[in-house]
């Protein structure tokens, strides 16, 4: 029934992915110049199916579609524009392009509440180390400390707002309006669950929670030809056995995951000990006690490898959420929707953290997951079907009836 | 005796060390401006000592003190002016500041040879990832295929040659004169033997073997939240357990020495499961079968573990430099000068590989060790005392003298 409408949306997302920071790659960071060109294509099609755009103080882009009345309630759609490096071309982008294709599809009917259609400008903690920037400022989770946050080339939170040609005193215009409906997300699995049982779609009713931190670890430099074995403090041979540490403790846990996704070596120099070895360290489970327990571990286990080896430790932590619960009725709401679109009301947990886990601590909100083959996301090789966008767009679709149900039953 | 002249060299190298191509740190890499710097500095002193001084064509700096007669033979006396990142004041450039300093003790008295003194251009390998350029090129050891090697900018060896304003084409002005009498050269021990011994010096009859490889590990990058431990091939993980085995291997063997100094993970960052990860190993013996077998049964473990775990290994070896053995008569002839200045003539062999390596493979070569206080090299904390540098240029002295009465007898 949507096949056209499928075809289409992904034709836009792959497009929008040649919009890069680094050519080859799909890689878009926060306030970049390839988000710029992101907000010139998204905005004229908003445009031009009715809607008014606007960039918010934290260069979320955002698009309103009034409802039947002038004092309809309004339900947020939303997911993220930028990316990791290398990215695929559907993580984030894929929900605010049915996001607009939801608007497009009802062809200028009128619901009894306006839809707000929210591209959030950071998700990914790329840039900055710090995640869900554009999301957390819907909320009003922005202040000075978090605008004084550094990226790599030392450029401020705040600076690289102005740089875009926006203004972080502004930074009140992003909240989103009081009389909020709920949130509603789109997005790939971006894991192998739905492609392991054939499913095409599944809706959320939890995200795991997250912690991530940095390990440090402090030894003595040397001279790679010269320093006996038993002489050396390496700090990259400390950090080597701790790695291990983390993939065997969250082999051994029960719904944990855990990653060291970077490493920094200083010197750096094949003849020279590495004396400085910096490992980030990511911990997710569905459980808080779980992840806290988790990270407690994995801390005290850097320090214990390091007291054997004569080596310090640094622990800097980034940030730790716990996991949040989706809306009940939105959720029931969702898998009738699903549904009636023809497939299984397949609810389960999200292992990815998304915007949605943001705005659920302020408003009802519940996601919609469509199946990512073989589980690749946060790749080049990520992708979605034609027929598992057009069965989440009906879905979605009928999300948008049930929903109008309830606002004027 | 040499007390003034001792802390006037100690002077000399920390005045070189603010040179650097990193404001608060000693980093100075092959034709960097900051090498301009230290040229510009030494070719004052050695001229004013009576020496002619030139830079040749892969910009080494020498200057020239004739001997007697216009027919004498030549005494090389040379190290290099490079440094690894971060370095000290002394690796290097000590031994080129106490051989104008040998020049200056002279005071214009002619010996039976001359005596060039010799400032490699590049010998740590650090910008080009292939080490002992400057000295190779004095050998005429420097072909197309090495001036074709890209720095980490893609710069080529020869255009840096040409960005330096010298000319690739002359390549051949490096070359040693025929009537080479030998190679000299001082070097701190940068390891920590002579200051656990109590010694001020060693005479070097021995340098090790060395050989160089990058073990790149590949697997599959992946969502960090969504993938389920066992289901992922993480090249980080594998390249960590490596790392162990690497340092378990050069515990277990007596007299090796291995070193993981470099990684680069990709993509890096702290939410995606790293899908390539490249980890640097510099392996050292005094026997060249040991070494063999060593970096044979490395490359093997990295094989082993990566089957395991689903990766693919890349190998990638660098050099293989076999042990260099040293002229008996002058590390004889040295020894003496050694005894004769009031230290023990100890005898030792080095862990380093150096300049002297590649000269000894041409000519009689030996070297002189000075105690490095703690064994700290290849660090800001890089030391040597007044009271070591004075009998090293003690021994020296001597050291020509006895040079003098072999080629008058």
């Amino acid at each position: 029934m949507y096949a056209d409408v499928a075809r289409d949306v992904i034709s836009r997302c792959r497009s929008l992915a040649t919009y890069s920071d680094e050519p080859g790659f799909t890689t878009r960071t926060f306030l970049s110049d390839s988000m710029c060109q992101v907000h010139a294509d998204l905005s004229a099609w908003m445009a031009r199916v009715g809607m008014s755009v606007r960039l918010d103080a934290v260069g979320n882009l955002r698009g309103f579609y009034a409802g039947a009345s002038a004092d309809a309630p309004r339900l947020l759609v939303g997911s993220h524009l930028d990316t990791v490096p290398h990215a695929g071309a559907f993580d984030g982008v894929l929900g605010v392009v049915m996001g607009v294709a939801l608007i497009e599809t009802l062809h200028g009917r009128r619901l009894p509440f306006g839809i707000e259609i929210l591209g959030f400008s950071e998700e990914e903690g790329v840039r900055f180390g710090v995640p869900f920037i554009g999301s957390r400022a819907v909320v009003l989770d922005v202040d000075e400390a978090l605008l004084a946050v550094q990226d790599a080339r030392g450029i401020t939170i705040g600076q690289a707002i102005r740089d875009f040609g926006l203004d972080p005193a502004h930074i009140m215009d992003a909240r989103a309006e009081a009389n909020g409906l709920g949130y509603f997300e789109f997005h790939i699995e971006q894991g192998p669950v739905l492609d392991t049982l054939h499913r095409p779609l599944a809706v959320v009713d939890r995200i795991v929670g997250r912690s991530c931190a940095d390990a440090i670890f402090n030894g003595s430099p040397g001279h790679a030809g010269t320093t006996p074995m038993d002489g050396r403090r390496d700090a990259l041979a400390g950090a080597a056995e701790w790695i291990g540490g983390v993939e065997e403790y969250a082999r051994c846990t029960p719904g944990l995951v855990a990653t060291t996704g970077q490493v920094d070596v200083a010197p750096g120099a094949a003849n020279v000990i590495p004396g400085r070895c910096r490992v980030s360290v990511d911990v997710r489970h569905a459980g808080d006690d779980a992840r806290t327990a988790a990270i407690d571990r994995l801390r005290s286990l850097a320090h214990e490898i390091a007291a054997r080896r004569g080596l310090r430790i640094d622990w800097w932590p980034r940030f730790d959420h716990p996991a949040t619960t989706m809306s009940r009725s939105l959720v029931e709401m969702l898998a009738r929707a699903v549904e009636r679109a023809g497939a299984p009301g397949m609810i389960m947990s999200s292992g990815a953290g998304h915007d949605a886990m943001i705005l659920a601590a302020h408003m009802p909100a519940t996601m919609l997951f469509i199946r990512t083959p073989g589980g690749v996301s946060h790749h080049p090789d990520e992708s979605v079907t034609e027929g598992d966008v057009a069965i989440a767009l009906a879905a979605g679709m009928n999300f948008l009836d049930e929903l109008a149900g309830a606002v004027d039953g």
